[in-house]
């Protein structure tokens, strides 16, 4: 059974810090494989990487199978049905729509002293998307991943997805080819994170990485880490939704379920203002959870994660959902947008009864990659943002250098760094010997 | 003797490549130790960090004095001269300025399906910011790490900075007050990391930390990067500065100098179309070394990591540029910004001859904490969007949901995730048996 909390409990505050506190997840210790790893496909390249591929995946590749040729996507992308071609277009349209109101301004202006100063933003060239093999690949994360970077306007975008005994996803190459990726590999796991950052004879190295993994990978992610970029290391995934008694207990039960069937370490948590329903609730999830098929998981994440917690009214759910910071937060209540208003940290925010989390795993439009394990306190969802960078520009004319020089002077002189105020005093001394400025 | 390099020879790109991959930087593995480190302020808190403070600062502190005073903050501000004093404040209105344009939008639209979308801003909570001690102490480092969080909102902002031996730059504190930071703990290594990371007793834990440090500070930063947020793994300082024959050698050679003196694996490279003048600047960089106070850190930044690269022209120095993704690049040529137009990769460029660097380390108004080590080429200094994350918002009408919904249903069975396509099926059925949408 998952734990029923009451705020107005003498033994709240510990057993709600006993919940927040609770390691789902057992990360086994894979740092110094990953390590080995990477220092093999650092050394040997693609040999390295055929080599590691068959022992995992059992699957024997030479360095020209390492990529789909487009021969094999084309085939592949046939054989998807029309309504899940369809269904992916529609997502894709949506999401890059979603996406294309991302892209930053540039600045530039004048200030009082005469400096012209302001930034401007460029995509990062190219980028690695790794997608899992086996059944936690999913299509929608590749239009997810893919479709900022192209929106960003990355000129190469890579995908590395394992094959695990030479299964293939079809769905997965068409969202790629419907996302502008050409190039995908047969690869995964830590030796795929290491050809992506330090490159080998086949692979180019790309300059950011993205895309979800097991522990191989987020590892290996963590440890090529400013030699690339990386989104960020992904937990399991996470919902919290704050209902008020005006709802179906069972489509609430379902959006839980919704979570809870990803993985036994995902963790729901509905968090209501009236404990009856909260009662409703969670014998709908029992009984939802006799017809699911994927019942073992999800009832296994609803037994040792899931939590009905009762509070006294909607300013108290905020506070608590924020002490959460859940990935998704779902507002089933009569004016979400006033309850939102109250709420500090959330990946994603699906506002009112209609808005069931599925649509944004799918077609709502924003990005289904969000930040997990309270993250959202200090992280955002995947972006344009993410494929880009900011560089800022300075120009000084001689009267800004006159006006703000003598300070940086003294400053370089507090911080002993003789050679930073000789480089604008050099300045100032040309200009009060030609009487300019 | 720096490298010389000219496009035109034979054996560039071998050089040049040699160039790029030389590791300026003997990273210890300090992993194991810092490991430990935190494990034990983990489990035993104020006792350990004060313990570990005792050992590698040479300060004995209590929980009391783990922070400075109020009146000992007041001493040290006082203490401040004048020039010292209005040169800090002139740099922290500059900053503040230019970060306050980096406040990012909200946004919010209605979609053509009656789909409600968009993302709102928010601050971090908690950041805390790391200030190196001895003679790596900034008290600009400060200003450009804390004016960024002030800007962006956050509540409550401290710093770490250790005192070895029981020195304290009163510049540092004075920094802090300027921008916002009541409270300073006397604190540094990895335990101050670990102290911010989980917080201990006295020390409230924080979402966000930045600011440099050295091998145990960044090792540390990197294993606690996902329980809390961190800015970047900085690596030393470099300087790219591409300069045309119509400058004078000697203030390109002071600023070549100025990121020299930092830090013996600082880089310092000149990329010119004109191989008399690189001689000259050479030269100048000969002479001005004779007489600068860190010569010997200077002299050995230029000699084993500096370089002197001729270019056929502008075209192929951005080319040569982008390939190294400088920290800083200045661009000392007749029209700065056309050349500017041409690079992709730098954290910040300094336009025309009158921008020396040195400008921007101090008093320009762009941050001065930028990507190191070919990083430029995909992330970004320091800014406000650092301190704030975005959530993404979503609301389904009846209407949008039965336009969009059928779609996500589609996905969800493609994905087998059974409970997503029933969450959203569940909301259809009502509505077609209710005619609604």
């Amino acid at each position: 059974m998952p734990v029923f909390l009451n705020t107005r409990d003498a033994d709240f505050e510990p057993r709600f810090r006993a919940l927040l506190e609770a390691k789902r997840e057992d990360a086994p210790d894979v740092d110094a494989t990953v390590a080995s790893i990477i220092e093999d496909v650092r050394a040997r390249g693609d040999a390295a990487v055929i080599e590691l591929t068959e022992r995992f995946d059992g699957v024997r590749l030479t360095a020209a199978t390492l990529a789909f040729s487009a021969e094999e996507i084309d085939a592949a992308c046939a054989s998807v049905p029309d309504d899940e071609r369809e269904a992916l277009e529609l997502a894709a349209e949506r999401i890059r729509a979603y996406h294309a109101r991302q892209t930053p301004d540039d600045a530039r202006w004048t200030d009082p002293e005469g400096a012209e100063l302001g930034w401007r933003w460029s995509p990062v060239e190219a980028a690695g998307l790794y997608v899992p093999g086996g059944l936690a690949s999913y299509p929608s994360s590749v239009l997810m991943n893919a479709i900022p970077a192209q929106v960003a306007g990355v000129e190469r975008l890579v995908i590395c997805a394992p094959t695990p005994g030479g299964a293939v996803n079809p769905l997965v190459l068409l969202a790629a080819r419907l996302s502008g990726v050409e190039t995908i590999y047969r690869i995964g796991g830590a030796q795929a994170i290491a050809a992506l950052a330090y490159g080998t004879e086949t692979i180019a190295p790309v300059d950011k990485i993205t895309g979800p993994g097991n522990a191989y990978v987020a590892a290996a992610k963590r440890r090529v880490f400013g030699k690339v970029g990386i989104d960020m290391i992904a937990g399991p995934s996470e919902i919290l939704v704050i209902a008020d008694a005006d709802n179906d207990p069972d489509w609430i039960a379902l959006d839980l379920m919704s979570q809870a069937e990803h993985d036994e370490s995902a963790q729901a948590i509905l968090v209501t203002d009236d404990a009856a329903f909260g009662q409703a609730v969670a014998q709908a999830v029992l009984k939802r959870l006799e017809m699911l098929e994927r019942r073992a998981i999800a009832g296994a994440s609803w037994r040792d994660h899931g939590a009905v917690i009762v509070v006294r009214d909607l300013d108290e759910a905020a506070e608590i959902s924020d002490r959460v910071a859940p990935e998704h937060l779902e507002l089933c209540v009569a004016d979400p947008d006033a309850l939102a208003a109250k709420v500090r940290h959330a990946g994603a925010i699906f506002l009112g009864k209609w808005t069931p989390e599925a649509i944004g795993d799918y077609v709502g439009g924003p990005n289904h990659v969000l930040p997990t394990a309270r993250s959202a306190r200090f992280s955002s969802g995947l972006s344009v943002l993410d494929f880009m960078k900011r560089t800022t520009l300075a120009r000084m004319t001689p009267r800004a250098l006159k006006a703000i020089g003598p300070a940086a002077e003294v400053l370089a002189r507090s911080e002993s760094l003789q050679a930073h105020g000789l480089s604008v005093a050099a300045r100032l001394a040309r200009l009060n010997r030609e009487g300019q400025g």
